[in-house]
């Protein structure tokens, strides 16, 4: 049985004017692996209707979930759950439960519950609310899209509550070694070990750090036997690796 | 006239598993917006051959320019031109120019040129080379996609010897103002003003600091004056807000 697939859907003008450094991408990378459930594509789009209709209808039909992150706030520019709902042709509109939801935290924090803030109760029709315990205003699972807040301690907080919900797939183990040399001098040992375990992902990934080269090597595979049988020869190849 | 307009495809394993946080998007990003160039999309693929090719196909028929990094290294997981050849349907080889850089700096360097670096000098037919002050192994650019590494360091020296020769566009004029208040208080007055100023692009992008909500309003435009006049309307609006 293969894994659950996963890519996410960053609804994002200020990462691609370079405003904002994404975070929540890299956040829900981490949260994915352990367990289980691979991203294996990632799409940033402008705040534009079209747009976020295209990609989230070609990421949805290709992969088992689809996380998306940003536009769902009180603002103008916010136009994820309407861009959602065309997605699938669904209706969307302010939602009791939502809006119950909004209404009982603002009534707690004294502040009042205004049209732009009920914008953030409009939920596409069928949509299953996620917990939002940072802000109140919550995200929605419809079909298998997630739709979650660009601000990333919400995003955060959000992933938290719909994760253990999903179901798992196997982990992948893995395992690393940093060798000191340019990946040019180790690049034909790593392809002979990587034919020798075909069933393992070895991944090389160089770096420079004060002004030499060295080479991180990444060994993932769902048999921990052999990824450290791999990792066993590897460290035999270059004993001046470090873990 | 329109300003050109650009994608990135990240070839990154390394970013989907979630062991690295990408650095080169944030970057490119903040290069190409004050040369008027609009990076209006960003894809992540594995390091899987027809993923890339697919991307690529994709997004240089759609954007103006498409900026690619990873996988041009010496290992067995550098695929990219050997992926970038089967989108543009080119042969792939062992170019002598290439082979000469490489030559030369590997006998400053006391290294040996072996197969494995050799590797770096597959460039695809027709490509030009994208120079590489930092270790030497050229980045390309065919048609309209330009072919650069991975590693931060080498990226950013290649961004730096390509986009000069870029035709460059208008760069949209831009100013903030932070708003110490919830993005719900200031939404309905945020909205009237971008429908008085329809050629501006009015963001807002909340944030929680110390526990306290706040939202930072970006207006960018061509026109400075306009800019600056719905600046003006937004500092009276608030006036505890800071540039």
């Amino acid at each position: 049985m293969s894994n659950p697939t996963a890519a996410m859907l960053v609804i994002g003008d200020e990462i691609l004017s370079g405003r904002t450094r994404d975070a929540n991408m890299h956040y829900l990378a981490g949260q994915l692996a352990p367990r289980g459930i691979d991203l294996r594509e990632v799409r940033i789009v402008t705040d534009q209707h079209d747009r976020i209709v295209v990609a989230l209808n070609a990421l949805r039909a290709e992969y088992d979930h689809v996380f998306t992150s940003g536009g769902i706030g009180p603002t103008h520019d916010d136009i994820t759950a309407d861009a959602v709902a065309a997605a699938f042709g669904v209706g969307v509109d302010i939602r009791d439960d939502a809006r119950a939801i909004l209404a009982e935290h603002y009534t707690r924090t004294g502040l009042e519950l205004n049209a732009a803030r009920l914008r953030m109760a409009r939920i596409p029709d069928g949509a299953r609310l996620i917990d939002n315990p940072v802000s109140s205003a919550p995200g929605f699972s419809i079909g298998n899209v997630h739709v979650m807040a660009g601000v990333p301690a919400v995003f955060q907080a959000m992933v938290a509550a719909l994760l253990p919900g999903l179901a798992a797939g196997a982990a992948l183990y893995a395992q690393n070694l940093t060798i000191p040399r340019g990946e040019g001098e180790i690049a034909a040992d790593l392809k002979a070990l990587a034919e020798g375990f075909p069933e393992l992902s070895i991944g090389c990934y160089p770096f420079q750090r004060d002004g030499a080269f060295g080479a991180t090597v990444v060994v993932r595979g769902e048999d921990k036997t052999r990824v450290d049988a791999a990792l066993v020869k590897l460290a035999a190849l270059f004993p001046e690796a470090v873990a």
